[in-house]
């Protein structure tokens, strides 16, 4: 029998569900979770994600979006063939997700415990640099990596198939054209990173009709925020 | 043949090597590395790790602190017994990492390409929230989930025997004795956090002779920094 998925609060995760067409239950609501959340839980901070295994009936609870990202990729399938293509993946996996906090720590500069409008000053400051350096790096260096990965025409990061990196880079590049419109316009309109954005609209295509879906929630105040002052071109 | 191991740039890298009595070579000279350092190369940012293959002759390069950590660690046998004892500790890995990472935006709230001296203001309003607020909620967690696990008298994070999740929570500790010596000195006395302090102590106690040798490096600035305006009881 298939184990039973359920999720707590995460933005970007049903997408290697949704991918692999595994069902699960998209739960947002943390009471049903709090037991598990520290301080009298085991578990820091969500996402979380419980498994249940209909065999033995023991509940497993996992958190951290990249040991999430490891351990269902891998019962998915998107973990590459080999042990050094499986590590490959997990890096670059990682690599999305910096980009991912650092585009939650662009509104939260300071700390999670006080509001944006109470830290925009450096938010506005951090924004530069995100901007103008930060965003420019990542994207160049999953260009190189995609250039280097001659086994399919460049289509994916690593090896010949779509892997929880792909995933996760479609996800980061999504969640930035919400928050940074302008900004992420200008860099697709540079010519410098062909490669990333026919990823980014691939993945976009084969997961059009989840993603025109009710399933598929809409970016608010999340990691991914829409705040136009820290935007430019 | 044993694969020969060499490390660039990995500040809390070496304990896993040390740990398992495994032979490595500590290199810390960027341009042997910068081949494989994006933008022309394949990694983001140190640290790497290059695994020679005695057998095939196939080098094999992995960047990402806990990319390298579960692959090494699940070689020197550091990742617990079974699947889900692996995923938890790659959890528990993940989130002394982050407590880690959180230590290392102290001096850099802002931006990595930015000198501390020019972030200072920034940095001191970074800290009070992460002393006060931060350390504590990651303490509390490490030691409530060294209390639930009752397998071994509460002396590691999971399962009987030490793993990858120890050895990185001693090392962030560690870094934190260094970088805030007063608020550490407070927490450790306030007695809310035995467990935590008891299993510091005790890896630090079995690696002795490494940190007493000159294969350890001295703390200075890198990812922990001591600046003592930032550091208060």
């Amino acid at each position: 029998m298939a184990p039973k998925y359920t999720l707590l609060y995460w933005e970007d995760s049903p997408l290697l569900f949704e991918y692999s067409n595994t069902p699960f239950e998209d739960n947002t609501e943390l009471e049903v979770f709090s037991k598990h959340l520290s301080p009298q839980g085991m578990h820091f901070a969500p996402p979380v994600l419980q498994i249940k295994d209909d065999e033995s009936g023991n509940d497993f609870v996992l958190s951290q979006t990249p040991a999430i990202l490891a351990y269902i990729g891998s019962k998915f399938g998107l973990v590459g063939s080999n042990e050094r293509e499986h590590a490959t993946i997990n890096q670059l996996t990682l690599t999305a997700l910096d980009l991912s906090n650092e585009t939650h720590d662009l509104h939260h500069p300071i700390s999670v415990n006080l509001y944006y409008e109470d830290q925009k000053t450096e938010s506005k400051r951090r924004a530069e640099d995100f901007r103008e350096n930060r965003i420019p790096k990542f994207l160049t260096h999953f260009e190189t990596v995609l250039q280097n990965n001659t086994n399919n025409n460049n289509n994916f990061l690593v090896g010949l198939t779509i892997s929880t990196a792909d995933l996760t880079l479609f996800q980061v590049l999504d969640g930035l054209h919400f928050a940074l419109p302008r900004r992420i316009g200008t860099l697709r309109k540079s010519g410098e990173y062909t490669r990333v954005f026919q990823l980014y609209d691939r993945v976009k295509d084969e997961l059009k009709d989840y993603l025109g879906s009710k399933r598929r929630r809409d970016y608010s105040i999340g990691l991914y925020r829409d705040y136009p002052e820290l935007d430019q071109e």
